[in-house]
């Protein structure tokens, strides 16, 4: 978890953490298993291995680092993720291509990065600038574990031998009832406060939204729930559906959600502990945008702005952390429904309909790393929360997540709202 | 223009009129170019001449005519746009394959249907449900008109002949300077009050709104200016762009706007009076959102957002109306600059940066009708105003058009924006 | 029909003659009907009027008629099929979208041209080149004229109302019985012989090809025949295809011939003379190659090579000419089998199993006419023989057709054979 | 080298030498480097050595080993590559998904079928049957040789940093001059005399073809010849090319064989060995039929047909074997020019002007070993001889191998023809 000690010694030991989690991660795989890039947004984790360190390289010690060398001079390119402004990346659909670096070397490349940003923090003399650039570096790493995991979950999906990235077991809990809890709206402060903390540039400037009366589902949607619209043909009802959703799903042939399969009478599940049964107690994950609008029409209820959800979430204590290697998975809300909503964190991803935008004032800082966010407001929506694959450390009530409406491959999940 | 006399006998004026306007964009064709579609979205004016009166005999004739017999058993399927509650329309990209029912017959479709629809409001008993729906459908049938303007520039345009849809000749006076207009913001009331005639319901429900303050441009972007862009390597600079923005730009080798063409030294413009010079005084048009965007970006501004524009232009007068057979095109803005705002209507749909989503308390109607707008609440962008080809009285402050951020075949450009 | 009489007044009365078959080829049509392309094989038959009219000011007038004043500056580039050193041809498949010129303007076009010609002709210093090309010119046009109507059917075929090109009644016969006539083989003779008036360049040069023994069947194959195979799952046994033609099959979906289509228990077929229920006692048509290959497997027989075909075809009298405006479509086989195999001409053209290839010592002339045939010698079918579409005195033994075998939209059919 | 003693005994040591050259084949590389697939065609390595254990497995061991347990039960869909006779084979263009079996687990696979064949071999009662399929098995997997150092070759090339498969160094010697050998033709017997050992199915039946007079090239075409001819701008003449050719070489942007690049004057060729200066003196190879034809045609010659270069070959020693890892990569023709021609064997195939189509009685066996040759007879051209990869004793007159004319992986080259 990343420490709120930002000084330098806080910085180098939160530097050691983070660095060593994606480490953790791979550590169940083969090096087989490392280069797998099955569409072109589930990247190889080799390169995410390469892609975080590179980041770190690239803005921190060629920068701060008196008389750096660069560890090698193609991995510029090769691990450019898409900073236009420092030349052209390596296409990005084919990163499976690059057997080499092998991954031996590129975690030699990770141990050489991360001796030299230590030597760096340690030093009397590291500059606030790169003390900011290491803690921007680290929340990025941290969407990257992310990223490795769902990424690593759609490629091993491709194969029929089903691998099991971890053994597990897991016996959901029955999960609580579904209520809307009222909220009484107004105008209220949205965006992150830079009194508290690290937030990207997107959760900012602090500004004042009017929000009218609504009310938050207590909980998200289960697998339960979902499968009574499947079962009442929610795939096949035009009339629930946005129109580019509806020819989405003919166009793909969706007929549930992503990793679901049917063997005889019996729903299955893929997930990062293999081909498990479908509990009908945990919660719905991996849709997209389209379904989990059409679900909430098909009920009668809507998905929440990420304003309502902010106003919410920022009063709620982020009661559990996401990623814990003993299951990958969003677990059930158990606990008897209160004031405040379960499941807002650690779980899913919840879709809002709201358009991933700007907020008023904000601008893109300049330089590369002007890239980082902005050129993204367009045509994404805007998920609230974390989920059961965010680092622990990562979740805050304003972050702002932001997928395509078609995206299925995230731990995406259904938070209702409804008008007062 | 529609007539805000809402008795019989107002809309049964009015449904002459914009029938009879539908049929005056046609006068100047051949035949042949009846059924031109260079684009799945450029729809051949046959087919909008059809699809119209299709409007009106499916919502209209057949529910409240008492024992009306359908004019022809195909058409139901053939001149269905999207409406998937009512059947499967004929697939939209291959209208141009339906030379068969021939101009003529479609005419006399429209005659007889005409007759039918005058013969319902002449009778002493219309419904007011009917009436609602005759209202609609000539609302509907003038965002067609438009449409049908723009769709055969577009396909006229394929045709290296360059052909004239009209002969004209328009000398552009000077335009005026460019400045941002301050304005207050605050809690503003948004949308279309009922108590103003009529709207589309995506322009509901009214609701208020928290803006900041801002400054709002005086007019419309020009040519000249748009050329400076170009000329400051506006094309080939990642960094002004948007992400998608970029990939679009660079997949589709887009180079300036999309009817410019350059002979040797001189810029060239198509336009529905053939090629024109190109003006460095008459605003830029048939531009994307991310054209636009880049271009704000450029200049150290913003796009507005509808909300703004509408604040602002919920105080000014319409003082242009749109389409006019002697120009087709934008004209400059000429007026020396006032507290108000030039070029607000009658000129170019201004891109906003706001997204294309729901006010809040939004619900579509249910049956077929509900497909009208609410299905289209995602990926698309909010466009303001009206343009040079929007029919007389269709312009008004709430008005919603949206279009996807690349689509640059109808007449939009650029209103910048500023923080205060 | 072309004469034989390959004088300058012979090539009047041709010219006319073949002059005015395109022009009673198009009687039938709406306006409309002209400019349909659903595909991009498939022309407008506007284009067709005016390549074949291209073709004779491009090769006879410009070079030939002294002081010649071309008719049209931009037509030079629309007309040009695929002559790419006479300059770049307007793209293929965007022919649909040239609504200018319109049909008046190109039958202007064409009876502009046509004088001129026969003032050439009538001269008398027409020059033995001009001569000649004049006679490769009808031919071409005789080409098109195939096409036309192939073109036209596959293009109203996308309309679901079925427009009738012609309205026509038959009742066919009952088919003869199928069998196969032995034939010796032996080193035989292939190819035009120049002494026997016009052939194109890829029927030459004439030398000697040795064919084993074989037998070939007496007539076509029929409707009622391939239905057995479909009957028997031909549409879904992977072993009876080529590997490149199950893929197609698959990836297309086909499950029975071009334009058949199934109502209830009922097998109908869309002709030119509309919708027709299917005959099995005519010949089975509009099939790919690959079809073609898979129903000669299923029955333990083999497609006929050209060699094979042209050996006996030479010996036969060609006893039924094409194109009959009373019937545009094959007929059966009525006559009792004889010697010679029924069907060659003018009812189906007939998928060999041989590559279409040069002959040897074949060169294709220089200049822009050097690219008639010899560029399209990759990657195709021979078909031999001609079809109930192909214009009076356009048959003959060495005629050699090409398409790619997975084309459907031309009268093909299949003439079966075997080793002995 | 495959010995010609067909006795169990000799297929023994067949099966060892056979099955050893695989796993040489593969000892350089990384695991990273298994799993590589840039395009569809080009499998990983990993996937070959199962597919290939498997092609016995299937055909050898489960019909004849009694009591055969398979050795996975997910296997014969994984590693099936095209039988569709024994169920849906995984797609093709994913093979580079299957991280699992890994690579250990894949040599696994190897060796425990290995030691069940060879049992089978060394038992008394290996039916003749078996020990067919077993020899069968052996060709087989030299195909696939050939095939894993090409989609290798392919593989890597797409990794900017160019990784070098063995290092390797090669000074080329001058190459003999180009001459014309004349052949008489006449009826030859073409195809495999079965007396002459093994051969595929497609190599026969062995009958006779009348071939006339004509001159083959005594050399292939060098790189330096073929430079000529794009400095002729053999790349940019239309008029040089078929007509598919050319449109495939605009739509891809072919301006030099597949891997040549340029480095500011100096030309590189990407080989087995890393990034060479391109030798003027070596073969011209990695190119496509449409290439070897555009230059044959730049030139005044033709390529040669399969018939003219097997009735050379067929008389000619094979002087030299292909595969050697000290230089996999051709070699120039150094010899002093003689009644023979150079190069038939182990340097590139050669694309002939033959389709590949069934020769005279040519029938595919019945069931799943039936789809090994005959469903590809459509589409394709005809290569003869043998390359640089090729295994030892894989060569022969009478081979055909076969490739679509645009294929560039391969190591193709340049033997001209002329008709005399």
């Amino acid at each position: 978890m990343i420490d709120q000690d930002r000084t330098p010694h806080g910085r180098l030991s939160d530097f050691q953490s983070v660095r060593a989690l994606s480490e953790q991660i791979c550590e169940p795989l083969a090096v087989e298993d490392y280069g797998l890039q099955a569409r072109v947004e589930t990247s190889p984790l080799k390169w995410h291995l390469a892609h975080t360190t590179w980041f770190f390289e690239t803005f921190v010690l060629k920068p701060f680092m008196p008389g750096y060398t660069p560890f090698h001079p193609g991995y510029e390119q090769l691990f450019n993720s898409y900073y236009n402004s420092l030349g052209n990346p390596y296409p990005r659909g084919q990163r499976h291509l690059l057997s080499r670096p092998t991954v031996a070397e590129v975690y030699d490349y990770r141990h050489t990065i991360d001796r030299q940003v230590l030597d760096l923090l340690d030093s009397s003399h590291c500059p606030p600038e790169a003390l900011a650039r290491i803690e921007l570096g680290l929340h990025h790493e941290q969407q990257h574990q992310e990223l490795m995991l769902t990424d690593l979950k759609y490629n091993l999906a491709q194969n029929p031998l089903w691998p099991c990235y971890r053994e597990a077991r897991h016996t959901p809990s029955e999960t609580s009832g579904l209520r809307f809890l009222s909220q009484p709206g107004g105008v209220l402060w949205i965006g992150h406060d830079p009194a508290q903390g690290f937030a990207f540039d997107n959760e900012g400037p602090r500004h004042q939204v009017l929000v009218q009366p609504f009310a938050l589902a207590s909980r998200l949607i289960t697998n339960g729930e979902y499968l009574e619209f499947i079962q009442d043909g929610g795939y096949s009802r035009p009339e629930l559906w946005l129109a580019d959703g509806w020819n989405q799903s003919l166009s793909q042939n969706w007929q549930h959600p992503l990793y679901w399969q049917r063997q005889g009478a019996q729903w299955l599940e893929f997930t990062l502990h293999g081909l498990q049964p479908l509990s009908p107690e945990l919660p719905v994950t991996h849709i997209s945008y389209y379904e989990a609008d059409a679900f909430a029409r098909w009920c009668g209820a809507r998905l929440c702005t990420e304003f309502e959800w902010e106003s919410v979430a920022s009063q709620t204590a982020i009661s559990r952390q996401g990623l814990d290697f003993a299951w990958l998975h969003p677990t059930a809300a158990t606990a008897p429904a209160t004031l405040h909503p379960l499941q807002l964190f650690g779980t899913t991803w919840q879709w809002t309909q709201s358009a991933y935008l700007p907020y008023p004032g904000y601008r893109a800082t300049s330089g590369a790393l002007g890239e980082y966010n902005g050129k993204f407001m367009c045509n994404q929506q805007v998920l609230r929360g974390s989920s059961c694959a965010t680092p622990p450390g990562h979740s805050r009530a304003s972050y702002r997540n932001f997928f395509y409406p078609h995206d299925r491959w995230q731990f995406t999940g259904i938070r209702l709202a409804r008008d007062l």
